[in-house]
């Protein structure tokens, strides 16, 4: 049951170099299978060598979020970026973007006519050289344009230089029990009637790009040409939770040592506290979540309360306590999150550790 | 209006260095007046330029969660460093905790007797040269012994070698509203409790430390001969909401870009988007807030939803929607967990930038 290499020091990120490799390996059939292509978010992990797992596995090229994100991974050889991002662009986002052009193919987001303005002037001669798609809204109500708002913001793209390449959602209220079915058929619905509109405007789509993980399998080849995924590689307590991965497709875990042990009694709960807190596991709890994170190998504990180095786990009654300084491994509610925590990664196998990886995107904000 | 330095993309994190320097002062001063020591947890700033202006204000020590942590400050010339934290040692952590206390005066937590034995056995002939303080439970139910059990803890240090200087607690149940005082009182109750038991066991009380921000004016110098609040130097939208701190006090907010708005209607909100996400406010949301954080310009505007690199913020009804691109600064709900987010800040002056400070213990977990 010793899965933590005796080498980590506690709180620290253990990935699974097994189960990785499974899940970059099926989602890349599955995808394929349905005839769309993948294009993985790699704000999930931040980290080259996943991103090379990822190309390696078929994805033709890589989603991020920021700028940051998209200057490590052309630093480390990509050649396809997709910023999935409302950006607006001034003087110095214009000249990273520049530069970005010409390391690597490069595509943006864009939900306004002024954004997209902005963008063309800002870029000038370079305009040309960043491909745009417009961001619509699907359900999710956080940005993008109405689906028949996108003709709109595609010709205010044109006119000001840039060049359209077709609509992209995010179905983010795909995140919850019951939705994903739902979210993804209004997702369908977004890109095949904003599409339309475009096409309407005379302009031509190429791509059509949605798919969160709950969703991405979902999606029909029909409305996309392209999900982007991203919690796909690790699992985490909320995707379990929604029974989108089972619990042997767990990459990621956070190790933690049992450094407080209370039986409780008089209205005082019967508890271990671990130490790995909200700075390594974040505090993401969505409303229908059990707990701040699950134990991988002790499915029925629960943990109550997050403090920034405590993890307050209440445990099953019929169960015995974990002793003082025993090792345990937690599940996060959201991996994105947990990743953004950590300077490098403990890769494993068997219980043995391979090697570390840097996490080499992480606090990349802006 | 505009605060926020040119030179300064977003999202980023704003130290106001005057505001800064009057909370350091004033909690200083209040805390000296009620005859306490202050010995501020610097996990909440994590830079050495923010310790150094609190020692230099009148603060006894320092207080730390990690051992990480205490490593950066030590390695910065902090002289006096508290472990407020039931720390579980093993053969590295021992040989850390030596080096450590070679360079300041050390003190640590214990919870526990077998903890405080691993400690003793672990750290060997340098046993004597690290204080232990015995966590207790004050009521906010995470680490800590009853207070009636706090001399067993100690009884178990002293056999094991350690040094033991009295008794600790953190009041966390304080972080609610109307909780402050009777969090307070129960604090004052628990450390006078358990400081007579130690007594009781002819074990001496030097130190009986307590308070939260919210507490740590609340504090009695009867109960408690020193306080360690942290999040007094910054304030946040937590303590904004709770009544702890006014809206002038605020010294760290994060500078973010208007990246997608929506006039809304038909069922969708009347919204913005800005650039800072989680990733950089923190996830952090107690059920008592109003939201994901607050607009320091704006208090009427409700930040609703927050995604990894969006925040999604309902605007007044009354009130034109802010223009694409405008820049406006948030006040994270829980300062801590931004600063464990960011590699560096801005301090400003007037919306003057003056200096960037490195968050040197970002990240020391462990």
């Amino acid at each position: 049951m010793d899965r933590i290499p005796e080498a980590v020091d506690t709180p620290d990120v253990l990935i699974d170099r097994e189960v990785l490799g499974r899940n970059i390996d099926r989602m890349a059939a599955a995808v394929r299978a349905r005839g769309l292509a993948l294009r993985p978010h790699a704000k999930t992990h931040k980290i080259p060598q996943i991103a090379a797992l990822q190309l390696a596995a078929g994805a033709v090229g890589l989603t991020v979020a920021t700028i940051g994100e998209a200057e490590v991974f052309a630093a480390h050889g990509a050649q396809d970026l997709f910023l999935a991002y409302p950006l607006w662009v001034g003087p110095r986002q214009a000249e990273r973007l520049r530069r970005l052009s010409a390391a690597a193919r490069l595509s943006a987001g864009v939900d306004s006519a002024e954004a997209a303005a902005a963008m063309g002037a800002q870029l000038g001669d370079a305009a040309g050289d960043v491909a745009v798609l417009v961001e619509i809204d699907s359900g999710h109500h956080r940005s993008g344009v109405h689906p028949d708002a996108a003709a709109d913001v595609a010709r205010a793209a044109v006119r000001a230089g840039l060049r359209v390449e077709g609509v992209f959602t995010f179905p983010g209220h795909s995140y919850a029990p019951g939705m994903p079915a739902e979210a993804a058929a209004q997702e369908q619905q977004a890109l095949e009637r904003a599409a339309e509109r475009l096409r309407d405007a005379g302009i031509e789509v190429l791509r059509r790009s949605g798919g969160s993980t709950p969703s991405a399998l979902l999606t029909d080849s029909s409305a996309a040409t392209e999900v982007r995924p991203g919690v796909y590689v690790f699992g985490d307590a909320q995707q379990l939770e929604l029974g989108r991965c089972a619990w042997e497709d767990v990459a990621l875990t956070v190790a933690s040592t049992v450094v407080s042990r209370h039986e409780g009694g008089h209205g005082v709960p019967r508890r271990i506290v671990l130490d790995a807190g909200s700075k390594v596991l974040g505090t993401d709890r969505p409303a229908w979540a059990t707990g701040h994170g699950r134990l991988l190998d002790h499915p029925d504990a629960r943990i109550t309360a997050l403090s920034e180095h405590h993890a307050t786990v209440v445990w099953p009654e019929d169960s015995p306590l974990p002793a003082l300084g025993e090792r345990l491994r937690v599940v996060p509610n959201h991996v994105c999150i947990t990743m953004n925590l950590v300077d490098d990664v403990a890769v494993v196998r068997d219980g043995v550790l391979l090697e570390r990886w840097t996490v080499a995107a992480r606090g990349r904000n802006s």
